[in-house]
């Protein structure tokens, strides 16, 4: 599959799943920055929301159409190119994956969203360290229980010695943790799954710092 | 497939997508709520964590072992009973329902959660109203977002003339919408859409106010 644009900003933990997906499916892809801060928001301007009315990062240009949402996208490579899969195992085994994937897709991230934190500064007059305080509250919260379905059933990945998609939404959501400052000890299966990771040659391409859009440190 | 056990709530949306995929293949189910209210909230009892660590409905028990996350036993029931499909067409059309799905999974529903509105009253001391404010504020962003998706694939449904999964979290999602006062005027394709969706009996069925647990009205 050729002519794949992801439209992406490198300290997005959706872009950033959907940027290991990727690497993991062996698929080349035209890297197209949409900066969430810059002038208000490039995500906002009209080009960008004929593509993605919700005005969110990630979108991939397929070459039947613009797709949202990162477990959408996911779910399209997977039956673009099934090898190596995301979802690996029987339906059982493949939806228990996709629900440590919701877990961490629907039970964290929108909580950490930007438009949120930026609706609880104007709404409820909160202070930076008071939006870190909610950030962290709801990463760690989410953490605890991902650590609990995760553990009885972890080998050096979420799900045994191989890597699939619930890890590819892991360790986006551990690098929130540590940027967040949430103690990450609390959770030692998930540290050492994110620590595995990191070691991979599809996450580590795929790493916030690496992209072409990313802030110098 | 017998032995299913779906954990619910009668006025949960995640819970009331589900009951309507079940009804869609035809799958028989013993239901058994979780009163997300009563006694602090059933779904944080010990008995009920081990099943689902979020503390969270819905949850699916099949015959392999639990599952959690509604997109995820979404997902699981079409593998395991692929027709009729939750989601039809070619891999790009297939995963752009899944991608309207996820605008309200990961999009909306997760800023109008139990948990979330429970911690906006103690960490800000939002009142009712306030709360009522930010639920309405967050559906109305999203469903704009999920009408400018949907309206110009739409046909009596969200992707043509057949029902699809996309419609199965449109419908809860306008239920929560028309209980916190949000004017769906505003949004005439989705308004036509759940009205259409209403008609049919899989959603007939899986109504809150129909389900074992619901309170008088």
């Amino acid at each position: 599959m050729s002519n794949l644009v992801l439209y992406s900003y490198w300290r997005s933990s959706c872009s950033y799943r959907v940027r290991v997906a990727l690497n993991f499916k062996g698929l080349d892809y035209e890297y197209r920055d949409v900066h969430l801060v810059r002038d208000g928001g490039e995500q906002h301007q009209e080009a960008y929301r004929k593509l993605n009315p919700m005005g969110q990062v990630p979108c991939l240009i397929t070459p039947d159409g613009a797709l949202n949402q990162s477990m959408a996208i996911m779910e399209y490579l997977e039956l673009v190119k099934p090898e190596p899969s995301l979802f690996p195992g029987n339906p059982y085994q493949a939806c228990r994956i996709r629900a440590v994937c919701e877990s961490i897709n629907a039970g964290i991230q929108p909580l950490q969203n930007l438009n949120v934190l930026q609706d609880l500064k104007t709404r409820y007059g909160v202070d930076q360290d008071g939006v870190a305080e909610w950030v962290a509250h709801w990463i760690a919260k989410g953490l605890d229980a991902v650590e609990k379905e995760v553990a009885p059933h972890a080998g050096r990945f979420c799900f045994g010695d191989q890597v699939t998609a619930a890890d590819m939404f892991l360790a986006p959501q551990v690098y929130n943790a540590v940027r967040f400052k949430v103690d990450m000890a609390q959770f030692p299966t998930l540290s050492r799954i994110n620590e595995a990771c990191l070691k991979q040659s599809v996450f580590i391409d795929a790493e916030p710092s690496r992209q072409p859009d990313a802030a110098p440190a």
